[in-house]
């Protein structure tokens, strides 16, 4: 684990009270709107894509979407802006604790991912390992370069150690993945 | 009007058959499409943000939303990365030949553009006046500056034709920005 003042690659789960304690979508737009409001960065989740089939429009009240579907998202979930530079990653959970399966990334995330780095990009996956308590920051390329490689279904928990950065939080910033991109991108 | 070779300020209503058939969104959808697989960009329309209230879990069918309303957005719908440059614009259609009326765009997305401006992005409005068949790409500095400066309620054609730089069209690019974009801010 490329972590300052880290001497572990493993490590223990952490089962304490003080664990995170909102899903990782809430920590990350928690610390996005501190980032906002503190004009360090703009940076925001878009909408989950659906697809409407039916809308009332009931007279005297807004308008009511009374059929929808969800839709597979084309691109990751979070973009924004950051020291002039363009930012784009998607933000994943993982309760295994041995490893954190493709599965669960749509191949057209990873082909976005690909896509805005090849056009320049600051692009990473946000891993939460539950069951380690860690958030880690996966850099697009080393990611890519993986899933491509080899035949493996899932990124094993000792290369996301190894190859991944953690993420610290506080308070303000429960999921701080800015300090992280200073760090891994020297920003 | 800052369009080269373009003598007249005042276009004259286009009433051909060769008008641009679809809306503006559409034309936008489909020139981003474009510049996607000619690897020129990677842009995106944001999906409509919308509330869920309720949804439905029909066993061996996909999940069906049965209740969830229209959200404010809270930023632009457009943004992605350019020739390693973040970029945000929203897009708005104007049936009006005489300006574009301010309540047509929610505060929320003026200071958005405002936020992402001051953070180094290229941000602008896309302006479709339809009497005139004409888009125009309006910096989102020039629009704050005039939005902010006086008591208008609306933005003037004359102003738009002034300030604005007309974006050209081709079948495949009908609404073809990024020709704007590199001559706006010499890319």
């Amino acid at each position: 684990m490329k972590y300052p003042n880290s001497s572990k690659v493993y490590v223990k789960p952490n089962t304490s009270a003080a664990n995170r304690g909102m899903s990782l979508e809430e920590d990350i737009n928690k610390t996005n709107r501190y980032y906002l409001t503190s004009d360090i960065a703009v940076i925001y989740k878009k909408p989950t894509p659906i697809t409407i089939v039916n809308v009332d429009y009931p007279k005297r009240s807004a308008a009511r979407i009374t059929e929808a579907y969800f839709k597979v998202a084309s691109t990751t979930d979070y973009n924004g802006i950051y020291l002039g530079k363009y930012i784009d990653f998607e933000a994943k959970e993982c309760n295994s604790k041995t490893s954190f399966p493709f599965s669960s990334i749509h191949p057209h995330q990873i082909r976005h991912l690909a896509d805005v780095l090849r056009h320049g990009a600051i692009a990473f996956i946000i891993l939460r390992m539950t069951y380690y308590n860690k958030d880690f920051l996966i850099r697009a390329q080393d990611f890519i370069d993986f899933y491509q490689s080899g035949n493996r279904r899932s990124l094993p928990f000792v290369w996301i150690s190894e190859n991944g950065f953690e993420i610290p939080m506080t308070y303000q910033k429960p999921c701080d993945y800015l300090e992280t991109v200073n760090r891994v991108y020297e920003m």
